[in-house]
C-alpha cells in the first residue's frame, strides 16, 4: 500500500477502505509517512468528505494509536459529556454533581488546551488544594463514593490526534466535519466511558457559525459513536452570547456553585440540566425527561447536588469549604464596572470577541506556557434582548494586571451590539441527535 | 503575510494576488515555507483552480526563483520549441534543421528527465562525438553560424519548479491545468527565447488523456506567454499511437535523418512540417502558412535541411558523417522480429505502455543514474488502422541485455489492439490555439 494511491483515491472522491485508513495512521503515527503527504490527503478530505463508515474508521484508528482507559474498576454506567467549546461554558461543572446526585456515575477525564479561559482542569484548579492528578486507582475510589471526579487525562491518549491536530492547524485543513468529529470521537472513545453526552455549540462564539453546520457535526458524531458500540446523544446549543453569566475561571466555579445551590438561573443552568438529563437517561437510572428533570430538581432543591461537589472537592484534596464561603477562592484586586454608552436593546455579541476580552485580561492561554490568573474575568449583567440605558453597567471587570485593561474594555465594548430594536428571543436548545 | 491565509484563501475559492503567489514561491525556495503547508496548498489549488492572471503570476514568480538565460547574443527572433512528451516524439531533431535551413533562429536548451526513452540529449548524444555541453559563447557561436543548436541547460534555472515537481509527484498534485503550465512556461520564459510553440499532445501516451483537457492546458499556457510578453502558439496534437516509427535513441536519430532527406513520410513529418511552420510564421521569416511550407518542402528536397544538422553535429563536436551513413551510430546485437498472431486491423495502441517496451529494453530510464543504451529499441511496421494477417511483423525489436525481452514482447503485443474493425481515422492535428 501507498499512501499516494490513497492520496490520489480520494481526490477523485473514492471512498477509503478500513485498511487504507489504518495504513495511513499507523504510518503518520510511526512517523514512515511524512507531514507533506499527510496534508495533501487532509485537504483532499476537506473537499471531497468522508463518509460516516471512513469516518468511523478514522476514529478507532485514531483511539487505537495510543492507550485506552479501562474504567470497569467504576460501578454503574459511566456516561461521559463533551462540548465543543464556547464562552462562559461552566456546565462540566454543574453537570458533573448533578448527575451523580441523581443516581448516575461520571468519571470524567479533561484534557488541557488553550483558550480565552482556562479548560475545566484550570477552573477546579482555583478551588485551594484541588488536585486534578489523581492515579487510577484513586480516581475510581472517588467515582465510586460519590459518583462524579473530574481529573486530567493520564497516558497516551490518541497521539494521532495530537500529530494530526498540529498539523491541521498550520495547513488550513480544521473546518471539516470529519476530522473534526474523529479528533473529538476519538478522545471520548479512548476515555473508557460507556456512553456520551456531546454539546455541539453554534453561533458567534462557536467554531460552527450556524445551525445547519453543527446538526451535520452532531449527527457525524452520533453516527460515530452508535458505530463503535457506544451510545451517544448531542444537544446542539446556543453560543451568541456567552453561556453563563461569568467568564473566568473562579468567577465560573462560583456561578457553578450559586447553580448547584438552587440561587441562579439561567441559559447555563437550563443547558446544564438537559444535559444531565440526557446522561441520566442514558445510564439508565430513569427512563424519562420528566422523571430525570424532577430528581434534577429535587437534589438542588435538597442540597445534595451542592454537596456532591463537596465531596469530590473534598477527595480530590481541596478545601470544600467554598462551596458554603466562595470568599475563599482567589480573588481579584480591582473590580471595574464597564457601563453602556447609549440607550437600547442589546441585539448581538460577538462572543469569540468576548472570549478574547477574558484572554486579555489573564484568564486564558495562548500557549502551553502561559500562566492563568484565576482571579481575573468578568461577570455579564445583560444578556441579548435586554433593555439598557445609557449609565447601566454591562459587566463587571475582575482585574489584576492592568496591562491591556483598556483594550480589553475596548474590545468588550464593541462586542456588545446596542441597537433600538428589540430584536426576536434566540433559541438556546436547537437540536437533540441520537 | 502568512502562508497559512494564503491556504485558506484559496480553499475557499480566493484569487492569490501577485504579491500572494510571490510570497508563496520565493518562501518555498528559501526554505522559509515548508513542504507540508505548500502540498497542502497545492491541493487547494488543484481543487479551487487558478485563473489565468494567477497562473501568470505563478509562472513569473518560478521564472524569478533563478537564472534567466540571455539570448541576446543570437542574431534574429529565436523562437523555442516545446512538447508535452511523447511516444517517437523525435520532433526537436526535424523541426530545428527545417527552422534553420528556412532563415529561422532556434536556441534551444533541453533538460535532461526520466522517460521511457531519454530526452532529446539522450538522443543527440547516441551520435559519436556530439557533446551538449557548451559553453554559452560557443552556444551562440553555433546558432548565428548554422541557426540551430540544441544543448544541455547552464545555470540554476527555476528551481522552485525543481522543488515544486518532486512535491508534487508525491503529493498527488501533478494534474492541474495551472500547475502544469506553471511548470512548462517557467521553464520556457527563463531559457530566454523570443517566441514559443508548443506541441500539446493527447490521446493513450499523453498525459492529457482527451482532447478538451489538452485544449485547455494550450490555452492556459498560450495566455500565459502572452501575458508575459512573449507570443505563444500550441497545437494540439495526436498520442494515440507512436507518433513516430522509431522508438529509441538512436533509431529515433535515424528516424530524424531520413525525414529530412526527404526519404520517409509519416505522422511525425506531418507533425514536424507544422510545428516549424508556426515557428517561421512567429520568428517574422514568412507570412503566411503556404509560403512556410512551400519554403519547408524546397529546403527537405534541396537537401539544405539535412546539411544544417549536418553542421549542427559538426559544431557540437559530432562525427556529421552519420547523416550520410547511419551505420556509424551504436547498433543493436540483434535484430528480432515481433509478429501479429491473428488476422484483423490495428484498432488501437496502449502508448503509454508502448512506452514501458522501450524502457525495459534499456532505452530510457527510471532514475537519474540509470545508464541510457542508446542501440536499443523498435522500430514500428503497422498503426492504428492497417490491416494485419497473422504473421506479419509489427515491430523490428533492437537488442542487447535480454534480460527483459520476453516482457517487453509480451506488454508490446498486448498493447496493440487487432480487431476486426478498421475503426475510423484518427485526427493527427486536433486544434491550433494563438
Amino acid at each position: 500500500m501507498r499512501i499516494i494511491d490513497l492520496i490520489i483515491k480520494k481526490k477523485r472522491g473514492g471512498v477509503l477502505s478500513k485498511e487504507e485508513i489504518d495504513f495511513f495512521i499507523s504510518g503518520y503515527v510511526s512517523e514512515d509517512i511524512p507531514d507533506y503527504q499527510v496534508s495533501s490527503l487532509l485537504m483532499a478530505i476537506y473537499f471531497q468528505g468522508m463518509n460516516k463508515q471512513e469516518t468511523t474508521d478514522l476514529t478507532m484508528a485514531m483511539v487505537n494509536s495510543g492507550d485506552k482507559i479501562d474504567l470497569s474498576s467504576i460501578n454503574g454506567i459511566k456516561v461521559d459529556k463533551h462540548s465543543t467549546g464556547g464562552v462562559a461554558d461552566t456546565a462540566t461543572l454543574i453537570v458533573g454533581p448533578l448527575v451523580a446526585a441523581a443516581g448516575g456515575m461520571v468519571a470524567k477525564m479533561s484534557g488541557r488546551g488553550l483558550g480565552h479561559t482556562g479548560g475545566t482542569l484550570d477552573k477546579l484548579e482555583s478551588i485551594p488544594g484541588l488536585n486534578i492528578s489523581q492515579t487510577m486507582e484513586r480516581f475510581a475510589e472517588i467515582v465510586n463514593t460519590c459518583g462524579v471526579s473530574v481529573v486530567g487525562q493520564t497516558g497516551n491518549l490518541v497521539p494521532a490526534d495530537k500529530k494530526l491536530y498540529a498539523l491541521r492547524d498550520v495547513t488550513g485543513t480544521v473546518d471539516n466535519v470529519s476530522l473534526i468529529s474523529g479528533s473529538v470521537m476519538s478522545k471520548k472513545l479512548a476515555s473508557g466511558s460507556d456512553k456520551i453526552v456531546l454539546d455541539v455549540k453554534t453561533g458567534s462564539g462557536a467554531f460552527m457559525k450556524d445551525v445547519e453546520g453543527a446538526v451535520e457535526l452532531a449527527k457525524m458524531m452520533v453516527d460515530i459513536g452508535t458505530l463503535s458500540g457506544k451510545e451517544t446523544v448531542a444537544l446542539v446549543t446556543d453560543m451568541n452570547q456567552p453561556l453563563g453569566n461569568a467568564v473566568g475561571n473562579a468567577l465560573e466555579v462560583i456561578e457553578a456553585i450559586e447553580i448547584l445551590g438552587g440561587k441562579h438561573e439561567g441559559d447555563l443552568k437550563t443547558v446544564s440540566c438537559a444535559l444531565a438529563s440526557k446522561m441520566l437517561i442514558l445510564g439508565g437510572i430513569f427512563s424519562s425527561e420528566a422523571e430525570a428533570m424532577a430528581k434534577i430538581n429535587e437534589v438542588i432543591n435538597n442540597g445534595e447536588a451542592l454537596n456532591r461537589f463537596g465531596q469530590m472537592i473534598e477527595m480530590q484534596g481541596g478545601n470544600s469549604e467554598v462551596i458554603n464561603n466562595t470568599g475563599l477562592l482567589a480573588a481579584a484586586d480591582s473590580i471595574i464596572e464597564v457601563k453602556a454608552e447609549k440607550d437600547g436593546y442589546i441585539q448581538s455579541m460577538n462572543t469569540e470577541n468576548m472570549g478574547m476580552v477574558a484572554l486579555l485580561l489573564g484568564a486564558g492561554r495562548t500557549k502551553k506556557t502561559d500562566v492563568v490568573d484565576p482571579a481575573v474575568g468578568y461577570w455579564l449583567k445583560k444578556r441579548i434582548g435586554d433593555s439598557v440605558s445609557k449609565g447601566d453597567v454591562l459587566a463587571d471587570f475582575y482585574v489584576n494586571d492592568k496591562k491591556n485593561l483598556e483594550e480589553s474594555i475596548s474590545l468588550f465594548k464593541n462586542s456588545v451590539i446596542i441597537g433600538n430594536n428589540q430584536g426576536k428571543k434566540i433559541d438556546l436548545i436547537y437540536d437533540t441527535i441520537s
